[in-house]
């Protein structure tokens, strides 16, 4: 199978960052070549005036909540939690597929081809997934046994659910502890040794409240990330979630196990979380940044171009200093960082990557379309509904508003 | 000239802010009924599983510019003034004209059927703005003589615009005085006489940012609210901009003269102003509250969905509490505020009313459609690509992602 994106205005993220205009062609779901095509595809996809770009990945989400979008908005947290805790109480697989089902075509239509989820029941997120063609990076949610109404063991069902997809082409299984509060640090070690053992990154919401790192002071004496460094947790596969409470010491620490940051300022303000990850510092630190949309309860949809525009303007603000963020900067955060973090060969438009492509529409919020400006529009002026074709490991699963199906 | 909008969700915005499934009849640019509707209409639009609501109201944006998007990005205040003084130095009638356009068609395109602008050759807008079909409050600019290269005065300018356009049924001249650091006392007093004598409204720039209250204190030893105050320019139908930087006393001054705000959260936030408009303490002032999306050069789209939803989180974020704002609060700002700021008969869907009203298709990113949710997802969730139908005075002028000609 062979598809051929004509006459584009191609925004590569290659190394040198390059925009080019011209062809892509795709085969047996690889970029075979960039520039001027003349071999014929199975498939061809007009391009003229429009953005061909990697798709985006969205490095944190609970997409099987997706159905429950604007049920707990506008409340203080506690009663987030509680009004959360009680929606999802009775919550099974097929509530959780169709939730599922819901927020990946949303996904799909809006220009994301690779998603980190975080939940329970992933077998279902994954049913829901394989059918709609995404790739998924699905994190089975951990916690102690005692705080779960799930059937077994987490720990247990996470192993399961790893050994049973893994290998599969577009599903690849994780463990997602859910956090220090939720997790003793016997359910942490284990959950990390499932991982070591099975190859698999893990990912975990850290640090996401004033209130986890004020009761972890007052319970272990340190803060989240100093504990989990004493612990022996950290390390290169971990993606934390959040990290919006941290001091400096524990972006030094983070950056020095290579610790990779998912972050998910929609969420984190809609929350009134008060505090802003410490984006500057980070990067001072080169510590791999990646964007999340989080769950449609707390965000409320899962369009990772308006993530990109508010990561930008938050942090322009909370440091008085419009330089403080660029347009490139973002968009890297949420193709070839994201690619980087998750060990994806994706995230950028070049000979011999995964073809995860989107074909952007830019009328009419992205005009006038300029090489000088192109990253910029895509970063600060179009969202997900300009996105008119999504392609993932070379298939085309969405186009004109529609999900393709097979 | 009739329009039936057959079948949808009404969100009415009318005193009990009721939420009705029906139909809603348009007659000679008003709205007639609202229910269940036998009646013929010339049109019919079809809006099983949609939202109808009132169009959205634009209270901030210099359109003519709408071609410079992205030009002036991720740099330091004082660069970004000088390099859109620079861009801006040669731009005449015509270019203004196709910039107009170009962001008219934005906002029809994504639900905003009246704006506020502020610019000079505001009868470049006129005409763009004519031509298209938008409800335009045009503002010409105003700063002292010696600070422009318009052609003339621009306080006689203003007038003469006034004058020429008074009486239009689309477009309601208005005079626009920059701000106190390009308007002395004189030209901002005259500037108040002119409103006065036409009878308009008069929008400007307050408190923008930090620099604007030091220079002023520097100047005059007070600050901007305080000193506009003292030489007696503050009344009812002045619509200020921006007010970022005010203290409580300026918030009670601008309540106690019944002043409106016009909140450009975005803008703010892009060119990293570093406050916030004190939107708490103002509605405990009960100062009237519109929204604004500013140009397309410190936004840089025209999107009023995502105003709302960065209005409603920014101030969650400020004030570490997600109850300081609500949807329905927002959705007020952009509607039936606005339409009182402005003194127009709209923003909201009651018999009577101008029919300015849009069809939202919620499809992907704002389902489920519930009625306890619909107006979250409308601030949450939705943005202006969402939007299937624009009415503006009883007129369909954009349809289905493209502008309806005559």
């Amino acid at each position: 199978m062979s598809v051929l994106i004509k006459d584009g205005w191609i925004v590569t993220q290659n190394s040198k960052r390059e925009i080019l205009r011209g062809d892509v062609f795709i085969e047996d779901g690889r970029i075979v070549e960039i520039g001027k095509i003349r071999t014929e595809a199975d498939f061809v996809l007009n391009a003229k005036d429009k953005i061909v770009m990697p798709g985006l990945i969205n490095a944190h989400t609970h997409v099987g909540m997706s159905d429950l979008r604007g049920l707990a908005d506008d409340v203080p947290l506690d009663d987030f939690l509680q009004r959360m805790w009680k929606l999802e109480e009775n919550r099974g697989r097929e509530e959780i597929y169709q939730g599922a089902k819901l927020g990946i075509e949303e996904m799909l239509l809006t220009g994301t081809t690779s998603f980190v989820d975080m939940y329970y029941y992933e077998d279902a997120v994954a049913k829901a997934s394989k059918e709609l063609g995404i790739r998924a990076y699905l994190g089975w949610a951990v916690v102690d046994e005692e705080l779960t109404t799930q059937e077994g063991s987490p720990l247990q069902n996470a192993e399961n659910f790893i050994r049973e997809y893994r290998g599969e082409e577009l599903i690849v299984p994780l463990i997602a502890p859910h956090a220090v509060y939720s997790c003793s640090e016997e359910t942490l070690l284990k959950a990390k040794d499932i991982a070591e053992r099975y190859r698999t990154i893990i990912t975990m919401h850290i640090a996401e409240t004033r209130r986890e790192v004020y009761d972890h002071r007052k319970k272990y004496g340190m803060r989240p990330v100093e504990w989990l460094e004493k612990i022996d947790f950290l390390n290169e596969k971990l993606l934390g979630v959040h990290l919006v409470w941290l001091t400096l010491h524990e972006v030094k620490i983070l950056a020095s196990h290579g610790v990779k940051a998912s972050h998910n300022p929609t969420s984190n303000m809609k929350l009134g979380n008060g505090g802003s990850m410490p984006l500057v510092e980070m990067l001072q630190n080169d510590v791999t940044i990646t964007l999340g949309t989080d769950s449609t309860v707390s965000n409320n949809n899962l369009d990772m171009f308006e993530v990109m525009k508010i990561a930008a303007i938050l942090h322009k603000n909370e440091r008085w200093d419009p330089s403080v963020t660029t347009a490139q900067m973002i968009l890297d955060f949420a193709t070839i960082n994201a690619a980087k973090a998750i060990g994806l060969n994706a995230g950028s438009i070049e000979e011999g990557k995964l073809a995860d492509i989107i074909v952007v529409n830019p009328r009419p919020n992205g005009l006038p379309l300029r090489k000088d400006t192109i990253v910029s529009n895509i970063v600060y002026a179009l969202n997900g509904l300009n996105v008119e074709h999504t392609i993932v490991n070379g298939r085309l699963v969405a186009s004109e508003g529609k999900i393709v199906k097979d």
